[in-house]
């Protein structure tokens, strides 16, 4: 795919500085460039490499003012990151399904599947299974009894959905995903040891979810684990049973979230934070990495950070003074000595 | 499956308060309930629910006094939670191995599988396996050379067992579980690169361990890696080589355990909890989510938090502390001017 | 393979004490030893096992000086666990390839297999596909569309290597580990949704990297994530688009690593770190478990700990006062109480 500055100025809603037939090939990083690429300056940090670029075009923004000659063509936009995507999304998107049933697919005979999705080779659909149509599930894929999938779906190699689960429209599910394992919960006996508690509930991941490779989501003990529309999940991340995400939030890599806790909307959650059971987190929480939440939130756009969590500037606070504590405690010593010298010399 | 409250009350040891001949298809959560469900009370938290529910039957402790009327039928149980999990696994229960064994699958000649055993589809099982009867391989599983592995065992979609490892009757392991990858053993080199150290040991699974998905147990670097009977490992959890892990030991998501460290037995760790390498950790220790164990633990039934991980209590003491310092910090400061010109002053 | 006390001397640049016709076939853990093994003191904490091992060999330190009475017949070496390392070579070498292509594989007609390379079974080799010789691809992996795989490498089973990316000579890839998979990037849309942004980058891990079980290593967003030549990544560890990892640095389980980060060579880093996006982190970095780096790192051979990190001593000198708060928050405020009425006694 070969595009001109003025096609691309067309799809991205932008202006064109330089010449506007030049055409490029390709999307680069501005410190790598090239000939036939376009590149962007959208962090001002980088904004030296903007005159050293050997990209054909630089997207910039409507107010960027050069100091230096640029060599590059620019593109001016509102926007340079949602530019970015939109530019990413000619030369990125995912291949379209061929609708190609692979013959070494192991497909039961009551399975359902949409005009255009593709089943790739190895890849087992069980009893009762529905696809919506422009899905793909790729290679050495496992749907379970009962599972639906909608329409313009990617199911990535390795994934394991287990039985009952639904998958909405739109959904991105990368390699290796386990959605459906069964919850991590056991009835203590008298002797010690533990009795299995069987997991009946389901996962149920609602339109427009993305889900990172090797991350995990747990069925509901009873009812659902719900993940809702525009959730997005980074790798590795564990969700445990009966755990709702609400719409739109996103979390980062390597993050945990035990059983029956509710994450509300538009949350920004970090990587490797722990959430404890059965908690309650207010819209929009902001929460920095690595923290770990023992208890409810209850205002929303609250931002957290520690653990146990505290809010993000008491906690930053607390750790400035924490940094200079073997100071503090010899100062405190040391007024102690002086005070009851001191005050023993007033007597 | 229908079973009325009568019959129910005879398989949990209860005693039917309401209409014995009331029948229920299925558990639900207390806040979900619907007609022809049965639910529970357990968590006072939830009593208000009692009073809403439209479950047919709840379950309850033997001595809950409800303080409005109840609609649905009463259990009355001695242990709410042990009910339920002999509940659950009459409407949970795995399903019975088939004793298939799928054409879809790669079986050595060697191969020994027991009786009612299945073997899923796309799955390898190497040269001198031998699995016992009863068991579920399920698809894409694959099953290295000498791999010995025991009756009623649930080995799930995806999991890899590599070479001479064992897995004990009754143990589950859930999708794409890796058991007996190499350690991580590298010796430094002169030259600053690493050599790798080759491990010929393998990991050894006693039984009715259960294994949450897409966690990782390496093989011994020599010896073995143990895992006692009843231990139940949860998702995304990470033990290196020569670990052992004792009888009856729960451990939460994401925790990692590093080489050659010995866990007792009865042990409750938290998720996302790091132990270093080489440590021993008492029976009965408890550790909070998040905790980092630098050193061993000598006494049994102790409870720890933080990162080196203290005494529990210590921990959140001194955190109680450490959100004040800003204060604590201004107030020494103020103190210190105070003292100086009021000693000053008494000169 | 049996070796003489005579041989492995040979091998291993030692000189014999003892018999040096006794023969072992394996090598043991010295607290386990056994006729026919060889075991190890390299510990000086395991001295006392010295004593007892039933071992028929013991490696031994050249200046090593026994207390008692050994049994075994002693090999003295420079380095033990450099002759560790060479003899678990001779006894865990992997198996070499066999050049076999099994016929369950599903290879487009345009991948080149070098010599000798295996091809496991149910796995997929995509168009354009080309691997090295003397390497082996094991069962229910996925290569994607143009992936270029060198020689003597190692994919265990499972592994999904997704489209355009590249595995260097040497490379041992574990099981269920994920190569290229998107980064988490997503343009914030002003209804609160998210874009997702397309990843057209891919993956490049040099020669002589090894990968641990289930880690996840995503593409980069343009241009590529790089792992450099001779790193080591253990178990579950999570490196996001455009990271680069310097040579020779090893990254312990569970560590994660953001956006676009750049670590240097030769860094060594625990287990459940976290790394902030955007960061440099210069050479020779020694990074304790479960720190957050939260900042760049200018100085090399720095060793930090804690969230956010700060110089590893310090971090121990802070949390020593730390554990001590609640005592010097009482000391205080005795401090204060003693200061307002000692100086208002002298008003």
């Amino acid at each position: 795919m070969q595009l001109s500055a003025r096609e691309l100025a067309a799809i991205l809603g932008g202006t064109v500085e330089g010449n506007p037939e030049i055409k490029i090939n390709r999307p680069s990083k501005i410190e790598e460039g090239g000939e036939g690429s376009i590149s962007f300056l959208g962090n001002p940090r980088y904004e030296a490499y903007a005159y050293q670029t050997t990209a054909s075009i630089l997207l910039v923004n409507r107010q960027f003012q050069p100091r230096q000659e640029i060599n590059a063509t620019l593109i001016r936009v509102d926007d340079v990151y949602a530019a970015i995507a939109i530019l990413l999304q000619h030369f990125g998107a995912p291949e379209k399904p061929e609708g190609v049933i692979a013959k070494e697919a192991a497909i039961h005979d009551s399975v359902s599947v949409g005009e255009r999705t593709s089943v790739g080779r190895f890849s087992t659909l069980e009893e009762g299974v529905a696809i919506g149509s422009d899905s793909v599930i790729a290679d050495q894929v496992y749907v379970g009894k009962g599972v639906q999938i909608g329409c313009n779906v990617f199911i990535h190699p390795g994934v394991k959905i287990l039985k009952d689960c639904r998958i909405g429209d739109n959904c991105v599910l990368h390699a290796n995903v386990v959605i459906g394992g069964d919850g991590f919960g056991f009835a203590p006996q008298a002797d010690g040891t533990y009795q299995k508690i069987a997991h009946v509930g389901n996962v149920i991941i609602e339109a427009d979810v993305e889900i990172g490779a090797n991350t995990t989501i747990d069925r509901g003990t009873m009812g659902s684990t719900i993940i809702r529309s525009g959730v997005k999940i980074d790798n590795l991340v564990q969700i445990a049973h009966n755990v709702e995400i609400g719409k739109n939030t996103v979390i980062a890599a390597q993050t945990g979230v035990a059983g029956s806790t509710k994450i509300g909307q538009s949350c920004r959650i970090g990587g490797q934070v722990g959430f404890a059971g059965h908690l309650t987190i207010a819209d929009g929480t902001e929460i920095q990495a690595q923290s770990g939440l023992a208890s409810s939130v209850q205002s929303p756009n609250t931002q957290l950070f520690g653990t146990p969590a505290i809010g993000y500037k008491e906690y930053i606070r607390s750790y400035a003074v924490f940094k200079k504590l073997p100071d503090l405690y010899k100062r405190l010593f040391q007024l102690e000595k002086k005070i009851n010298q001191g005050l023993n010399g007033n007597e």
